[in-house]
């Protein structure tokens, strides 16, 4: 069971040592499954950094492709083909409007809104699992999803020829649902919220013979967020930010972007250094917040109820392991509430020109509360994690973001309403005056 | 008037000559004009042509940025800060599951509905224009748009932080509305078509002293379009394909990247070869097309009516360009109506995972129809330009892509509804085979 499995792949040596236990040890061969058979436990992907730092150097990497697979020696696959639609390598945007009206000097804006191809974190950990699905034999796959997973998963697996079947909360937003059915997979909507979503889904893993992307790959899949620290180790000209900020929903995320700057380091490509990991989640779900705050060891599920519904997991797999992160690190996790969020996203778009979700919203917002509680240095290099795209949760800000001026075609209309918007500008500003 | 400008900026030399009619010739400095005083023809940026030859190499271009801007020496700009959104470099996906369905064999689809920051191709020629916009001393920028130019123009002026006022036409979809308004500009919604907003821009520009993208600043502004032929050559290893399809709206994208193309020949980047080029419309506005049809020289305007609102201009300033490139490279201009414009969304989406708009579909329902009316040999390479996101029309495709399965968070109810859907996918087959 212990047995390490040294692929010869078009020779290349696979670096996969298998999967461990995070729990126990335990050591198993990388295969479908998730849960340790002793404890319980999630299982994890081991690597052989020994023969990662004799093969992999900054050049080799700079080298690859302009994508999440320019990392591939660090992700759980064999081919030397994976499943490439260019996902990852999003920009790492300098965001001086922002840093300014926060008070920071040194503020980064990690942009997967615009990841590849559905405009979330998700098809990094998407294409990693599909990859590797496709390993193992599966020919269907599938996910349990808040929304931005069943896009990705969809659209990925129409891509490569796969089957695909996702499950989703009936009470999505109307982008998700259309942004899934689209790619013509089978979408199963559950009228429950994400938490029973999920434990349906276990019991139809163990009974379909499917590559559930989130439950039976999980130890795979879950690798492919490690490439947003690699990412922006690399984007940073191979050097490690002083503080990140991400949204924390199973956790999963936060420990992923730790682990890869960990590998980093331990390769040798950045030089060592503490990074301060600080977690957003919306009020209306912050089962890991509550715990943070009252400084238990043990996340206690709550029911969610947020227009931040991508983050909206109640019972989060890896709560307890982002906890573990951001108290070792000396960061904080905080939460804020559904008009907080709704500032955030206003916020971000007015000052950087990005448009994220609710999700990217809880963050920024969770940015701005850190900042005004001093929790954040303002001479730190700081990274702030955006990861889903707004126009996919456009319920969310509308009545919030005013309307258009509607004018008939010609230059007096257009006269009378600029007035008319300037001098309503006028008494805004004399409001704010006074 | 025909004076040259060196401008010398941080040690480098600028290529752009100033602006040239593209009618009889006349030169003019590079200032905010856009119409020969002579003889009322477009006006464009002419380079030098020797000093880019002599200064640029492939090399030189893959050392510089990942977006847009390694290609700055072709671009009318001076400065060396460019507003640098990450835009460009979008995938040159080869998109075999496609091909397959088709019948071709070297098939692929250049995403710009992924393109950043909002997700068409339009981020390019902002992009260029504001950062020309700036060096001219603009501070409130503005355009026409059908939708993806707002987006995009609000975006990137937030970005940059320059006041921003956009013109739309009243109808517009409402992802395009929205997907503006959260930056934060002032909106205009004119109640009439793009080509009633067009014209009444045209006038504002002449007494407000902004910077209209697309109308006082439009020979900059074109000029971003040039990076989709230029990204397509680098990204096929420095070779030009042979045959590219994309939509024509103004004509303004089909002719640029023609001169993309030929600039890369010109100053030695790729072998000289010829490319076909072919247009892609929308049957309720299809001027061009019905001149390409009738063989007629000149573009008869016509008042639009169809899904593909992005591409909807009745009036295309650029129409007899795009017509002569199409005819002088062996090309075609074909059009489709709403419903094939729907079913090559689907297509897209469902052997590719690319979601795109309307105009996207448009697009790929051409290539559809070219390829079975023999117009596209199966041996060719061939390039399809997508340039813009399905999140934002979806509208379009509500009612036509199916429903989920709505079922309880038990396994039961799950494995009925698997039954169920196995049930009517049979059904659909026996159809197909009777
Ligand atoms: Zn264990
Ligand atoms: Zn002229």
């Amino acid at each position: 069971m212990t047995q390490a499995i040294t692929t010869q792949n078009q020779g290349k040596i696979s670096t996969v040592k298998g999967l461990k236990c995070k729990e126990c040890g335990a050591e198993y061969e990388a295969k479908a499954i998730h849960v340790c058979e002793f404890c319980f436990g999630p299982l994890e992907v081991a690597y052989d950094y020994d023969a990662l730092r004799r093969s992999v150097t900054r050049e080799s990497i700079q080298a690859g492709p302009n994508s999440i697979w320019r990392y591939r020696a660090f992700l759980p696959v064999e081919t030397e083909n994976p499943i490439d639609v260019g996902t990852g390598m999003t920009p790492l945007v300098r965001a001086n409007r922002l840093a300014r009206r926060l008070g920071l000097k040194k503020l980064y804006i990690k942009n997967d809104a615009v990841n590849m191809p559905t405009l979330s974190f998700k098809d990094r950990v998407v294409s990693v699992a599909l990859t590797r699905a496709r390993e193992l034999g599966f020919t269907t796959v599938s996910c349990a999803s808040t929304g931005n997973l069943a896009n990705s998963t969809a659209a990925i697996a129409a891509h490569a020829g796969l089957d695909c079947c996702v499950f989703i909360p009936a009470d999505l937003e109307a982008g998700k649902i259309l942004g899934t059915l689209i790619y013509g997979p089978t979408v199963m909507a559950v009228q429950g919220n994400y938490d029973q979503v999920n434990r349906l889904c276990c019991e139809v893993a163990n009974t379909q013979g499917w590559g559930f992307v989130n439950i039976n790959l999980r130890p795979y899949y879950s690798e492919g967020s490690k490439t947003l620290g690699y990412e922006v180790a690399e984007q940073l000209g191979w050097e490690l930010p002083d503080h990140i900020v991400a949204p924390l929903a199973s956790g999963s995320l936060f420990t992923k972007i730790y682990k890869g700057f960990q590998e980093f380091i331990k390769v040798g490509l950045v030089a060592d250094k503490s990074v301060r990991f600080s977690g957003a989640q919306a009020e209306g779900c912050s089962p890991i917040a509550q715990a943070f705050r009252e400084n238990r060891d043990f996340v206690q599920p709550v029911k969610p109820s947020t227009i931040a519904k991508s983050i909206a997991i109640g019972n989060p797999a890896d709560g307890i392991y982002a906890l573990e992160v951001a108290r070792k690190t000396g960061g904080n996790i905080e939460s804020v509430n559904d008009a907080e969020i709704i500032e955030g996203m206003k916020l971000l778009a007015e000052t950087e020109g990005i448009f994220t979700e609710t999700a990217g919203g809880t963050t920024i917002a969770v940015l701005k509360k850190l900042v005004e509680a001093g929790k954040i240095d303002p001479e730190e290099t700081t990274v702030v994690y955006i990861t889903g795209n707004g126009l996919k949760t456009q319920e969310a800000v509308q009545g919030y973001i005013g309307e258009p001026l509607t004018i008939e075609p010609k230059l007096d209309s257009f006269e009378r309403a600029l007035e008319r918007s300037r001098t309503l500008e006028r008494l805004d500003w004399q409001q704010v005056l006074v």
